[in-house]
């Protein structure tokens, strides 16, 4: 890597899961757009022929002219290839395959408990940690073989205990979390602004909020623009949006069987700030898995409170449209259309290069950032980006009331990253029937744990399946 | 107060709720047996008349040749009078009355809420806290005022709140909080090295034990006997009793009904076991209402656990069996039992005196002795007891798992506090809800909760019920 | 106060020794530059013709072309006047007098004890600090009393403890200290990019730097220039310049007479690189009283570093000069020039009314930012300013040895405050005793403190001196 | 190892240093006392020799009437073979031989820089644990690898360095550092209950202390025997003896070379206790080596405080004389003569093999038990020793001005580790130059710290020497 004036060049980014349709696209958009940028990304999947695929689509970039920031792509058939001589590692992979999300998501129905995402708590995002985390220990052993001072951005869920695991196995890792969901809820207000003050089109950005929690499960005990404190509007469109809910005006252009089942009408939302006076700063789906079984008692319910669950056959569905997609763009059918996905992952590139500071929300390791958690916790506050690195700022402490449903998600993550290194059923086992989502009896809660795991055996080796 | 040899003379012991008929005849047995104490025990309590009993009463053991530690006992009218120049406080109070313990305990009922005692946790623990730490907190205030050097010794429930009231109120207070569960448990152990190793007959106070946690919540992480570690020993134990209960031999000489009411075949305490590998060091009434419904799912589910639902009538009853032994006391008609109670409070005032070190389980402000729980939440640990003051052990770090559970009460317990010195019903609320015993619909919640307040108000003035 | 569109409107700006010559104007010049900011200044000082020529000055600016931002001035005969509707109180004092300064920094000299300045650390600045702790109790009382919500930043030295004491007795004031010696270091490695890489004119805003310390004994242990590390340049340009010092062009271009009282050559600076590997980031005036006499031994060891004794004989002289100056300014003769003064105050203030973010440098109460610091204690590091407020970044944990020379002063300045508000002699000299500067033997250094002390007695009333 | 009734037979003592003619026959003493133990001792030592002469002279024990508790004795030629099978690991080596002692103690003072031991803190503390440190980690390791249940008792000196290396090395060790020098300040302060109240012959055990420091400067913030506070009364005894000092009884009987060179008048523990209101707990020759010259100026100064400068020359002295004892009892022309020692070694094993409590003084890692110290660094305090281990007591926080004195140290000493670990001569020369005892110039102390390095060089491989 080289600098010229402001501009860095040769940058190495090693991509894993860089056969993805989708995540993939976006970084390539995301990286056109950015002119003081440049380099290779190299992609890494287990999927060769997905990775050569988006080879022959990234380069497809390079000529264009509305493409400002030049890139390399380069498929490869070992992580060492990916990793050796990166500056930067993205991570974004499906830990197993939508048949086992399909476990995750839908078993738990046969007992009554519903979801609207499966992939962070609950049943199905303990599950699916369990299965994610020895993915997760091999890439960060061969982080620190290969690329100890490399910079990892990982996007995979669960977010936490993604992180969470390459901070255990290699503890000096340069690594970080990043999720869009804080983003939704700083256009939420920037719609608020709009709507009450008539000061349109405020960009998320300069909505200031101070983020304090876990990833999906954020809360805002401050928010402001320019001088205007934003909780007492917040609190005045609550009243007025309450019973219809509000849709953001992003939702409005999806397709209907989209808005079905991602819908957010922030309903949830709001009768999280009723209850407890803080703005919970995720959408409505990851919310409610979060909370006792208020908002998923059953689709009815789910109904009322007008938000989607998200069906896995969709899920398939996309996939399908998605692989369609790649086979017309590798053959040239289709152009790669340069949409910015307003995430922030190269921003903080750039940020960490030293090309301009960045404030943002991020997950990382408590070092007292979020007080009155446990140190080494993964959590979510606001940081500092900078040529010096990552530096979280202060969030302070939660009220007592909210820290304790955050806390007993963060205390049983530290248990399930156990339980997942240690290969223990039990112990994982006292982590899923302590979640908030699981309130059956504690031996119905046995019978579908063990129905889970063992429905994603080939994933848990030595774990006498 | 004055020394001469190793005898303490001219004690002054303010005893608030000094009315009691039960403990306040346990305080004189425990005091009467201690040659190397004597002094004055001035009785304080809403009920003079019950007070003025208990002077007789206590008097009357001044000449009897049995007694060896010689008290002179006074009634007294106000609160002032009781405190003023005393060395030790002892507070053990009534809240209210049994009609409220009967809300309390019962209308949770209508819920399918079923508690086996009520008075720390739960529904009923929550609202017996409520209005119970506004008269702690003129406890608090008058002890600053009149005696701020003395010891304090808190013997009512929902102990941990009402000792955390008073440090809230007073921080340099010299409170504690004691309880004898933990003494059960020694005693259990005490009765698995006769089964087993044919080790008859050892005092508890030698079965050494690591205590952890909160005041009926509290666990072994270690616990020997010599050399042994009584871990292997209590798990053998539990395999051999698991199915039909164990009883201890103290259980055996009571009457059937007090059996059937307060009953405890520590079959929910060899399960906590089996599933979390420490010893919950508690009565099975007490531990079940910790956690989920598991073991208070309904009376079917609590008989197939063996223990005892203690209904409010039976306190009433025995209340009457008790006014009846109090009117004989008075007459003469019967004469005091010396029973020492197996409590350690006279224990605690000796070594208090520098008259001999003690190392015990004690309810104090956390100032490290619980890592990983909020500093000045109130926690049960060893402490040492010596001329010097109370200093508690430092007890080390629970697993996770186990943190988790208790972590949930200690921070719910820190919202009530909050809660009630502000007279905030809806974050006394935001406690209730997410008590463990109250999975229930939150709408149903509320409901609960409206009514069990209102069966109250007339301790909750300012409260606008 | 209001805001129209990207302006804050009606500002109040309280300021506290607001007859100074000197700051004052500085302010005068930055609120003049700032197009956004505008609305009116109390001036408040003991010495009202001051504050009252201040206010004539001042106001001189507003029918000025080249002012932008367009303030009232108003002198103000009470502090009440001053604060009550402040949205901003700035505090710069001096406090006592020239004459008082000079036997804090002079006395000391009988003993062999030299001091540079003797405002921060040394017997002069303990002594300096126990005189105005009791004015700043009284500024926090009246902020308390007459605008609790204001932002309070304070100028005075000595900064931790000016700063510590406005918490210790109003805890929730939303204070911060300001000073620009870490601004200096920025320039310096400005200096260092240009001379060693020939990239000139880096704004010193550019060069990134992780401050941690307390005021005038920071250190940095990254610096960075877009992805460029500093650290390894430094090491270079000490090499080169080690010998002869080095002189930033600011300083060439003063009167001689200034460079030899206030002169600094960086030599210290460089030393303590070479021996700590960390970047001291104040003048080496400040630096050399945080450490033992290595440099202050005596006026030759001194010159062998090339850095000024400031005597304040030259102090009074400057006065002089700006005494002459004010009563041009007040009377016409002269024109108020427009020199930023390179503060942040102004930026700081527009940050916080939302108008655009700022991390810098600030001194405030650990709540974490410096590990392995006492909580509360004031340190300077970086911090976020913006709408929500001021959070501070986590700066990480220094190397033992540094933390080693920082925690003595930090631990005497927390006994310094104490001594102070009790009035308490011995204590106060058991700081005095521990300082590195005072290394003569225990005996010598209470006669020099009683004879300090006495000297100051005026503005110690109550110590019986 | 096995347990009869109250006995603990075939206990399996290894003794690393076994060959040392002093402190091995005192454990001798120690456990030919013990009725309740009994089992194997075996002696390591680099001499071989001197390990078999003390292998005869324990086992002439064996017959002895007089001995009730019966060891046998055996020397082996490595560490394994006493390592292996241990229930408890004794350390107490000579780190070096006299001759780097001397190096350690009198080069100094070519520098004016006078110590009275030379073992702990000052120059001499610091060389003697950088060569100290290697031996302790080549120890830990070997504990490790063929004992790591084992309880380690250390009692070499530098203590804190010694017992920090073992956990370093190997976290989870279960090692703890003995010391006799609080035992002798209760003894005082019995003493002084004779002197002044009447009270004769109170056992050290009796009178409670609260212990807060490191090992030799540690001090005490309470101390009671019954119910009597012995603060005011330790005043009134200082008042009476500060100019003469005060020299115990056991002092007395010593001839009068030893009372010249080990002799302590108290008059440094008076001073320190009129200057910081906490009484030292250790020797004036100890306590003074902490503080700047005060008392250790010059050997007219350290007359005038009436404490010994221990000169090598008479230990080796001493050493002669040890080694014709050792000659007699080996050729049984002496007998062994069974004296206690003091030391608590013995009442430690008993109590951590579950015969007993015991809450003593101990050196152990801080978790807590010594507020406003860094985590890990050892700390002395009491502790509980019981069947269940060792737990610290919460010793509480020292007064700001204390705490600064002891912290210098205690980063100090964390620095010096961090140095010896990574052969780090720079960095040892920051903690050199910084010990309040180096109080020269930096560029003189380069020098001392070069001599005294190059002088020990033989146990510094790889340092460059």
């Amino acid at each position: 890597m080289k600098y010229v004036g402001d501009k860095a060049q040769d940058i190495n980014i090693a991509y894993i899961g860089g056969g993805s349709r989708g995540w993939a696209w976006g970084l390539m958009s995301d990286l056109a757009d950015e002119a003081n940028l440049s380099g290779n990304v190299r992609l890494y999947d287990l999927n060769f022929e997905a990775a050569y695929n988006n080879e022959v689509i990234g380069n497809s970039l390079l000529d264009r002219d509305d493409v400002k920031g030049k890139w390399k792509y380069k498929a490869v058939k070992t992580i060492q290839e990916a990793l050796e001589g990166a500056d930067f590692v993205v991570v974004s992979i499906l830990p197993g395959s939508f048949k086992l999300m399909e476990s995750d998501v839908h078993t738990p129905e046969k007992y009554g408990i519903y979801q609207a995402v499966g992939d962070t708590v609950g049943p199905g995002g303990l599950v699916r940690a369990l299965r994610t985390i020895p993915i997760y220990v091999d890439i960060a052993e061969n982080i620190k073989k290969y690329c100890p001072k490399a910079w990892v951005i990982n996007y995979t869920n669960p977010m936490t205990l993604c992180t969470r695991t390459l901070y255990e196995v290699f503890p000096d890792i340069r690594a970080f979390g990043c999720c869009h969901e804080v983003f939704s809820t700083q256009m939420l207000l920037s719609d608020v602004l709009s709507e009450l003050k008539g000061i349109k089109d405020v960009p998320r950005e300069e909505i200031k909020v101070n983020v304090m929690g876990i990833n999906h499960f954020t809360w805002l005990d401050r928010a402001s623009y320019r001088g205007t404190d934003l909780f007492p509007l917040y609190r005045e469109f609550i009243e007025k949006h309450f019973e219809e809910g509000y849709y953001d005006s992003r939702q409005k252009i999806r397709d209907p069987e989209h808005a079905l089942y991602f819908g957010c009408s922030n309903r949830v939302k709001f009768d999280l700030f009723r209850r407890y006076g803080l703005i919970a700063a995720a959408g409505d789906r990851h919310l409610a898995e979060f909370m006792p079984p208020w908002y998923l008692k059953d689709p009815e319910t789910v109904k009322s409170w007008k938000f989607g669950l998200t069906p896995v056959t969709y899920r398939l569905k996309q996939l399908e449209q998605r692989l369609d997609k790649s086979r017309k763009l590798v053959s040239g059918e289709e152009k790669v259309e340069l949409n910015k996905t307003g995430e922030e992952g190269v921003h903080q590139i750039k940020a960490l290069l030293g090309l301009g500071d960045l404030v943002t929300n991020v997950n990382l390791p408590n070092k007292g950032q979020l007080e009155g958690f446990p140190t080494g916790a993964v959590v979510e506050t606001n940081a500092l980006f900078s040529g010096n690195g990552i530096q979280p700022v202060l969030a302070g402490k939660m009220p007592n009331d909210v820290q304790n449903l955050v806390m007993r998600h963060v205390l049983n993550q530290e248990t399930i990253l156990k339980a997942a290194l240690n290969k223990d059923k039990k112990l994982a086992f006292k982590a899923f029937v302590n979640d908030p989502l699981v309130n059956i009896h504690v031996d119905d809660a046995q019978k579908l744990f063990d129905e889970m795991l063992y429905n994603t055996k080939e994933f848990l080796p030595g774990w006498g399946l």
